[in-house]
């Protein structure tokens, strides 16, 4: 017998309603113009995440009023596409029923045992910035004495098992308003062309073509399309490879972070941002300083994580463009990212 | 300025007060008395969790009203407890700022680069059973033909990278309501006392004390105490060890699942269930046929997930009872369970 | 001042002369026709290598007489041409004296440390077949059954930590009259074209134009030119991977066995063997039953270790066509194959 | 039928005594009383080992008389004693014949396989300072620009995948006269005593009971019956570690380098050197200035590269105390040391 009442439903869109009209979390920190910054004090590893509070979180899960949950992670394996200066991946199978029992090895567990019972387990050899990710502060330095958010820096903060502030374990769970900005929608292309840079019109272009409004705290989700190449595993490079070029500007970063309060940012290709033409690119790094300035603005100067490689398609066709983002990283001391997540968006 | 009204508080209430008067979602296969087993078509690699539905996981989120998030997730090194019978974990610098720019293996990054931008990542090792895990479906097997849940075999899916059936990756996100069944706190003991077998009378006694009812479909979590050991990484083999025998009985687990209807069952040790000291391990193996019949009767019978090392210690200090369960596994494809995961309680 | 007596060089040569005029080794079991195959016992996992002796072992080392010697070693990196179905490799520093003094994660080395002391090592990921290797005779296996060398079967000796029988630890050190065939020399071109296959007549060829002959017992090295183009570390896997295709026959392989008494054979490519090219593939598998039937003759049948990448360019270069060739794997137990050696010939 | 002349028994006889008398190779650089240091130019990264040449080989090798093989190291796996601060190993079967099979992944190899053909190959996870080693020269650095031998910085020659300067790649294969020092032998002990400081005393007194008399070039191994413990892998840590504690003071290593010109030193330990009792380390550590005075010495200041856990028991049982001595690292670029190696001793 079904016990849900008549009166849940109305509840619930009276809810979701009032979050609709208004219920824009206050920030802290964020000042418009401004964004943030090093303003969370000498020790702060979270950034802009600093802003989640409890009214925050409840504000988006009332945005989560159906249950319907869209899987933003991608399945990664061996042969997924990943940027090529990271370290490779194997799963491999350390523990098979056949080999325990061949082996023999674990006596105490395999005498006696007249189920026939053993197990499989896995040995991973993995890096931290593989399939779906979010950066850590520590993920991305400058400057001859090697720092990264809030000055943490190589000589006093390195070490050989990975950043020791600011590593991807102090994230914390992130619960907030989540936005789609699917720029490729809003153009009309199922995938944006290679190196095609996502400027602050194209931003509102498509926020304007949705119909929707950004609040400070949002988590922004910027669609490409690359992921609609992703197939099972991501096995597809060359393909991948070509549309992962896209992605925004340090302007459209900027207006993301101080105009509008984004809380985090991310896209569904593996790094987020424009990524010039071979050809472009010494024009590109010498005017921007670096080879990748949005991510030294996010990580470094804003203190604004990343999330990279969020499938984003299933949410582009419901044109489900705000949701409850939920995501939750792996706790792992020292991980410059977290890495094959699975975060979610809920309606 | 707050934009928060007056009436949201209210509606809040409401809901959440009809979801403890008996919003107990229906369950679509469920038998009282049976449980469920391999009732969901043959190539089923969910088990219960075929039981969440957009209705079941909106009843829960409605639980999750202040917005107040509990990190259920252990943090992990190199140092940390596991089984010994896993391989050993290392999370290593693979790029570090300084070792980027003395190398220069990267010049088309490197040259034009006046901000002197660099970056961290890790190569990890790891196993896939460490630290906060759901075991996935596939990693207890059974029988001469190696066989785990819904019949699937070694010799038709087993593999070198995992097995290719009922890996992690095929966990759906798990939301659902949460509830804690603190056992060391009914029982008055900071943590149980080695070799403590939970039986159906224990795990009653306590829903009692704490004035909890279950639910069919409810993910159910136990509380040893054990984790109030874990510290900052684990490293207290010796005192973990020890208490992480602690666990429910066949008899408990039965009980959960055919007679409450637990979709997934979890706890604060490596591996829920009661390991008996040495010196009965014999008689227990030949009195169960296996040597963790839990394990057993939970991922190969019952298509029940199971989830370990969850740090319960915060929802018991609050005697959070109740609450909003959400886990997202890792997308590895191959993996026997997810690791080192971040679950959260949301209330 | 030198102490070296007179005599002393006279003498040498003496003994080389002897050597060379007939000093090949007698033989245990092999037989002109047949070779050897699974005539050392149930229990063997040396298979030819049964075949030295202090004897044979005495004679070959008089070939080195000069006290000359040339590494037949490749160097290996994460970049290096490999077979591609094996796994990758990572060399990765995992103690660096920064990283050490900066985590003081062992205070007992480090303080009272006035010479501020500290260390390198790295963590590796590697793959047992890369660079210069030495095939076990366990690596290749045929049949349902899934048999090796000598009847050794799967379901015996498999596990999950390397084939527990004929793994590459069982190698003895190899100390014995090598010969090298030059076939890139004799047909006058820098590297085989793609796809060469050379035969029985090619080998007689080269031999005849070296003006060397085989003895039984013998390590038998053959140069296709592959590695002419290894470079530092072997970074060129489209030149690498195209004359790697070049090998011997399974006919070659047998004129070295049956006719000739090669103990070990070994070339300048990853595997020694004749690789069709793609159109051809599906005829030549046919035709021979295995897409590698080199190695199923040698490794399972005649118990004939292979030796892969071996440099024999400055062999050839100097004409140095019968040297004592020495190699020693490296003990690993479980291994497959020895990887990155350093064989040596010494003359 | 034998086809060795009797002439050749007499000739080799011959050469032998001729070495006996006094064929030391003559040094290039080393003086007597100060040894070696940076004396090989700037880039030089082999230090003492740069006196090896074509005649000092050939003399070694005239020791090989009757071509006995003694292998001198010990076999490697998951349990294998090592030094705790190094990574942990695994040797995991990365292919299978029935993993490549049930998989189907590689199809245009197992397509067309009337042979059932597949394989083995294992994929590890390894340190470069496990089992039987060679210290590479970058090994162990001191001073605040952290430089190792001939003044290698970190900061010009450091990186993410190992030291650029001296890894182990870089030794070349090693043909010396070994000389056994058999230490526990002549003081009438299976092993020596936990924190058995042997000085030069102990080192000239076993000497003289042997008979034996070091010569310039020399590679020294100094038997502390440390090996009797390994068994099959080694797994006996806590016998091993006791024992493992023995080893030379530094006025030993400098009597042997500076008074006996020793080319390369090594033992059947893990780090050659005395390693003080805890309670002593404090005291030890503030005299010596380090705590691993030896290594700085050999390692960094000579020049000279030291062997590790090289079994010496068989040479020990058959007195076998003069020998050409063969080693040839594994050629991996930026390995700190050699590893799992199979150094032999010929006799």
């Amino acid at each position: 017998m079904r016990t849900r009442l008549w009166i849940a439903g109305i509840v619930v869109v009276a809810v979701a309603g009032l979050a609709a009209v208004g219920a824009a979390p206050e920030m802290k920190k964020w000042q418009k113009g401004k964004g943030w910054g090093w303003v969370w004090g000498a020790q702060d590893e979270l950034g802009s995440l600093n802003e989640m509070t409890d009214d925050s979180r409840a504000a988006a899960l009332r945005l989560a009023k159906q249950g319907k949950v869209y899987d933003l992670g991608v399945l990664y394996d061996r042969n997924s596409y990943k940027w090529p200066g990271h370290s490779p991946g194997e799963i491999i199978a350390f523990r098979t029923p056949e080999g325990v029992k061949r082996q023999g090895d674990l006596p105490a567990l395999l005498q006696d045992n007249p189920s026939r019972t053993a197990w499989h387990s896995c040995a991973l050899f993995i890096n931290d910035n593989v399939a779906t990710q979010i950066d850590g502060l520590g993920h991305a330095t400058e400057g001859d004495d090697d720092h990264w958010y809030n000055g943490f820096k190589e000589k006093d903060w390195g070490g050989n098992w990975g950043p020791r502030k600011c590593d991807a374990s102090t994230i914390p769970p992130v619960i907030a308003r989540g936005v789609l900005i699917d720029v490729a929608g809003a153009q009309g292309v199922d995938a944006l062309p290679p190196h095609t840079a996502i400027s602050p019109g194209d931003l509102e272009a498509a926020l304007q073509k949705q119909g929707t409004k950004l609040q400070p705290g949002d988590v922004v989700l910027i669609r490409t399309g690359t992921l609609r190449h992703w197939g099972e595993t991501g096995a597809d490079h060359a393909t991948i490879g070509r549309h992962d070029s896209a992605g925004i500007t340090l302007e459209a970063a900027r207006w993301l972070v101080a105009e509008q309060g984004a809380m985090l940012i991310g896209s569904d290709t593996s790094g987020l941002e424009y990524n010039p033409a071979p050809e472009a690119g010494k024009a590109y790094r010498e005017k921007y300083g670096s080879f990748m300035p949005v991510h030294n603005y996010l990580l470094i100067e804003q203190g604004v994580h990343i999330g990279e490689f969020h499938n984003l398609e299933e949410l582009a066709r419901e044109k489900a463009y705000e949701f409850c983002y939920v995501a939750c990283t792996n706790k792992i001391k020292g991980t410059a990212a977290g890495f094959t997540l699975r975060p979610i968006a809920i309606r």
